[in-house]
C-alpha cells in the first residue's frame, strides 16, 4: 500500500464508490423521495412479464414534479448512471425492469389531471394517472379517453403511451397513437422539451409527439401529455357471444364479421384451453370441448341493429349465438374474456406473446400456432382481439425462468407472424423480451437508423439502456 | 492560360463542370427520363403558392420506379447535389420549389395501385396518385382513404403525405397521420427502407412512418404507401348554410355546434370578404352587407337527425338557416367554398396562411384577424375549417413578391396564433414561407433536436436543403 492510498484510506476521507456518489447526489436534492429499501429495490427489477433485471438497482426515485425528473435527469448525466423510467410497472416485455446499478425513475406519484377541455375535446395530464382512474374522471364531462389496455384499470397513461398500448376497442377506436395531440418530455440531460400541440391539426416541423409514443423511454422520461378525447358514446351497448367447433372456425367468422363491414366496438376470441380455463377460474359450467369463443359489443345509435348484422353472419358461420339480454349480462359474459390473463396465472408461470397480423390473417395464424404446438410439443393457450388482428398466444412453465424449448416456439411463432405480414409486437412492446428479434423484423438499417435517432436524444445512452436496441 | 489548362480546353477533354458531370451520370442511367427543357425547369422552381425558388434548376428527373429514386439519390450523394422530391407541385408553403443547381425529383409517374385489400381495409400504392384518383378506384371496393384536402383533384397522396395533409373532413375522420399504415422511402444515400406494418396494431421499434408524415422531403423520398382505409359511409348526407351578421358570430356558432358533441361530417365558415368573392366568380346574387356563413353536411347512419340538432343550435346563435332540398343543392352550397382560391386569384396575387387553434379559441382568433387589418391597414380574407379550428387568412396584393407590410402582418398572425395555443401550421407544411418562424414555436432547444434527427437520415444534408430547417 502507498502513502498515497493509506491517506485515502482514512476514515475522514473513505473515497466513495461512484454509485454512493450518485446516491448522495440523488439524496441531497430529493431527500426522502429516493428509496433504497430492499423491497422497493427488488420491486423495481420486475414487471408483470415475471421476467426480472439482474443485479440490484441503486434506488427507486418517487418523482412527484417535473424538475424532480429533470434533477434525476442531469445528475444521471452528470454520474453517467443509467436510468429507466417507470410507471405502474404492468408492462409485459420488461422494458420498466431495472437492473444492477441503475435508477428507476418511478412518475406514478405524478398523477393529476391539469385540465379539460369538453369544447376542445383536450385533456392535459401527468403521466402517472391510471388509464381507469383518468376515464372516470372524465366521465361526468361527457369524455373519454379513447385506448382501452385490458389492464386499464392498474396501467398508467405515461406507460400506456410508452408502450404505445392498444388494447380492445382499437379497430373501431384507435390506438395510443391516435389519441394524444402533444408529450411534455425531459431529455436524457434534464432539458424539458413540449412536443406537439393542442389543436387537431398541426403540422408545424417533425412529428415528435408521435414519436415518443412507443419509445418505451428510450428517448426521454414523459412527464405530461395532451390527450385527444372523444365524446362518450351514446345509446345501449349490445353484446352477443358465439360457440364454434373450433378455433379456426371462429377466427374465420371473425374475418366475415369484418369483411362483412360492420364495425363491432369489441371482437374477442377465445380459443379452447384459454376458454375452459377461464370458465374455471369463474367457477363457470365447462364450455363443450374443444369449443373457441367470440365474444362481440357493439355500441353507437345503430348498436341494435349491427348486433342483429352480426348474429346472422356468425349463424352462418356455424356459431351458436347468444345475446345478452341487457348491460349486467353483457358485462358478464365481457367478464370470461378478462378472467384470461388470471386463468393463465393459475396453470403456471406465463410468457404472453402478442403478434399482430392483417386482419384476414387471423385464420392462417392460428393453423400456425397449431402447428408450432404441435412441432414443439407444447400447448399454447391463445386470445385475440379479432377485430384488428393482434393475438395472444400464452407459453405456460413451471418456474421462474422461461425454459429454451419456449423461446424456441416463440422465435418460430415470431417468424410465422412475419411472414403473413404481421409484426412482432401489437401492443406490449420489444422491452427486453424481444429485442433479439427486433433486427429480424426492421433488417440491419433500419435497426441501425433508429438507433441513431435514439442517440440524437441521448447521446450518453443512459435512458433505459439495453432495452429495445439491447443486445 | 498553363499549359495544363489548355490541354483541358481541347475540345475532346473540355473540362466539364460538377453540374455537367452531375447531368451526365443521370442521363447515362436514366436516359429520357432526365428532362433539361427550360419550361420544365422553371415548372420546378414553383408550387402553388405562386413563390418560387431562385435559380434554374439542373434537371428535372421523372421517376417511373423505385429504381430510378434510388439511382437519383446515390449519383446526388456521389456528387453532393441537393435533390428536391415532388408530386403535382400543388403545395402552399414552396415545400418542393426546386433552386439553382438542385436537382427536382418527381415521383408523379409513380402512379400505380399496387393492392387494395378491403378485408384488411388498406391499399398499398405508388406515391405519385392523386388523391381523387385513389378515391375513384376505391369506390367499388365499398372504400375510401379519408382524408381530403381542398386540392385533392390535383394533388398526389405522397404529397398529402409529405406535407400532412389534412382537409375538410378533420375533425371527424381524421388527417394523413390517421390514416398512413406504412411507408417505402428512399433515404438520401439511395437505400430502400420499409418504415410501419400492414396490421392495425404494430409497435415494433420507433414510429418512424409517423416520423415520415409531414416531413416535407427532409428525411427521404416517399416511393410507396401502405394506406389506412374506411367503409364508405352509408346514408344520405345532409347539407346546410346558416348566414349571420358578422364572422365573430360564425366563429361562435361553429364552437357552439363542436361543444354540442354533435359531429359533423364537414363544417366550413366563410367571412364576409371571402363569401362575396365566391359569389361573384360564381355569378351568385350578392349575400347580405358583411355576412358570413357557416356551410355543414352531417352524414352517417343518423346524418338527419345531426343535421336538425345542428339547425337548431345555428338558429339559437342567430344564423339565418337553408337545409339542402337534396345531394345535388348540397353540393352546390358546398361549391361555395371550394370555389375560394379561385375566387381570391381573381383578387390578385394570394399568400394563404394555415394557422390552427384549439377549436374554442376560434371565435378569439377571427378578433385577431380583424384587429391584424386594422393595425396593418390591410384586408385579410378568411376562411375556417371550423370544425377543426384551422384557418386560412388570405393576404392578397399585386406583383409576385410578397409586399414586407404583408410579412409583419404575417408575423403577427403567427404570433397571435400560438398566444392562443395553436400553431404555425395545421396542414400546409413550414416549407421555405414559414421556415424563419419555426424556431419561435420550437424553441431552439427543439428546433436543434429536429435538425439532429434529420441529420442521422441525410447525414450530407442534400435532400431539400434550405426547406423546413433552413436560414
Amino acid at each position: 500500500m502507498t502513502a498515497d492510498e493509506t491517506a485515502h484510506s482514512a476514515p475522514s476521507v473513505r473515497p466513495r464508490s461512484a454509485a454512493d456518489q450518485t446516491l448522495a447526489l440523488l439524496r441531497a436534492d430529493l431527500g426522502p423521495r429516493v428509496d433504497t429499501r430492499p423491497t422497493a429495490l427488488e420491486a423495481a427489477r420486475a414487471d408483470k412479464s415475471g421476467h426480472a433485471a439482474e443485479g440490484t438497482p441503486l434506488a427507486v426515485v418517487h418523482a412527484v414534479s417535473v424538475a424532480d425528473v429533470q434533477t434525476v435527469m442531469r445528475i444521471a448525466t452528470a454520474t453517467r448512471t443509467p436510468v429507466v423510467p417507470r410507471g405502474a410497472g404492468t408492462g409485459l416485455a420488461g422494458g420498466a425492469n431495472t437492473g444492477g446499478g441503475e435508477i428507476s425513475l418511478s412518475v406514478r406519484g405524478m398523477d393529476r389531471v391539469l385540465e379539460v377541455r369538453p369544447d376542445d375535446l383536450l385533456a392535459v395530464v401527468e403521466p402517472g394517472i391510471l388509464n381507469a382512474e383518468l376515464n372516470a374522471l372524465l366521465e361526468p364531462h361527457g369524455v373519454w379517453w379513447a385506448p382501452d389496455p385490458a389492464s386499464r384499470a392498474i396501467s398508467t397513461v405515461g406507460g400506456n403511451i410508452a408502450t404505445g398500448a392498444g388494447g380492445l376497442l382499437c379497430a373501431k377506436y384507435g390506438v395510443v397513437r391516435d389519441a394524444v395531440l402533444g408529450v411534455d418530455v425531459v431529455l436524457a440531460d434534464g432539458r424539458l422539451m413540449h412536443f406537439g400541440h393542442r389543436s387537431v391539426k398541426g403540422v408545424t416541423g417533425l412529428d415528435l409527439t408521435s414519436l415518443i409514443i412507443g419509445s418505451e423511454g428510450t428517448l426521454g422520461v414523459v412527464v405530461g401529455a395532451t390527450l385527444k378525447l372523444r365524446r362518450l358514446v351514446e345509446g345501449e351497448r349490445v353484446t352477443l357471444t358465439a360457440l364454434f367447433d373450433g378455433v379456426r372456425a371462429a377466427a374465420v367468422a371473425s374475418a366475415a364479421v369484418t369483411a362483412s363491414g360492420v364495425q363491432p366496438a369489441i371482437m374477442e376470441l377465445m380459443d379452447a384451453t384459454s376458454l375452459a380455463a377461464a370458465h374455471r377460474l369463474l367457477s363457470l359450467p365447462a364450455p363443450p370441448e374443444g369449443a373457441a369463443q367470440l365474444t362481440i359489443q357493439t355500441d353507437g345509435p345503430v348498436a341494435a341493429d349491427e348486433a342483429s348484422a352480426i348474429a346472422e353472419i356468425l349463424r352462418e358461420a356455424g356459431g351458436a349465438v347468444a345475446v345478452a339480454a341487457d348491460a349486467a349480462e353483457g358485462e358478464a359474459l365481457l367478464a370470461v374474456r378478462r378472467a384470461m390473463h388470471p386463468a393463465m396465472e393459475t396453470l403456471g408461470t406465463t410468457l404472453i406473446e402478442d403478434v399482430s397480423v392483417p386482419r384476414s390473417a387471423l385464420p392462417d395464424m392460428f393453423d400456425e400456432i397449431a402447428r408450432i404446438e404441435r412441432e414443439f410439443g407444447l400447448v399454447i393457450p391463445a386470445v385475440a382481439h379479432a377485430g384488428d388482428g393482434n393475438l395472444h398466444p400464452n407459453f405456460v412453465f413451471e418456474g421462474p425462468e422461461v425454459p429454451p424449448v419456449v423461446w424456441e416456439a416463440a422465435e418460430e411463432l415470431f417468424r410465422a407472424a412475419l411472414a403473413l405480414g404481421g409484426t412482432l409486437t401489437g401492443e406490449h412492446g420489444i422491452g427486453v423480451l424481444k429485442r433479439r428479434w427486433l433486427i429480424d423484423e426492421l433488417g440491419d438499417d433500419q435497426w441501425k437508423l433508429q438507433r441513431d435517432i435514439a442517440h440524437a436524444f441521448d447521446p450518453l445512452g443512459i435512458l433505459n439502456p439495453g432495452k429495445v436496441f439491447g443486445p
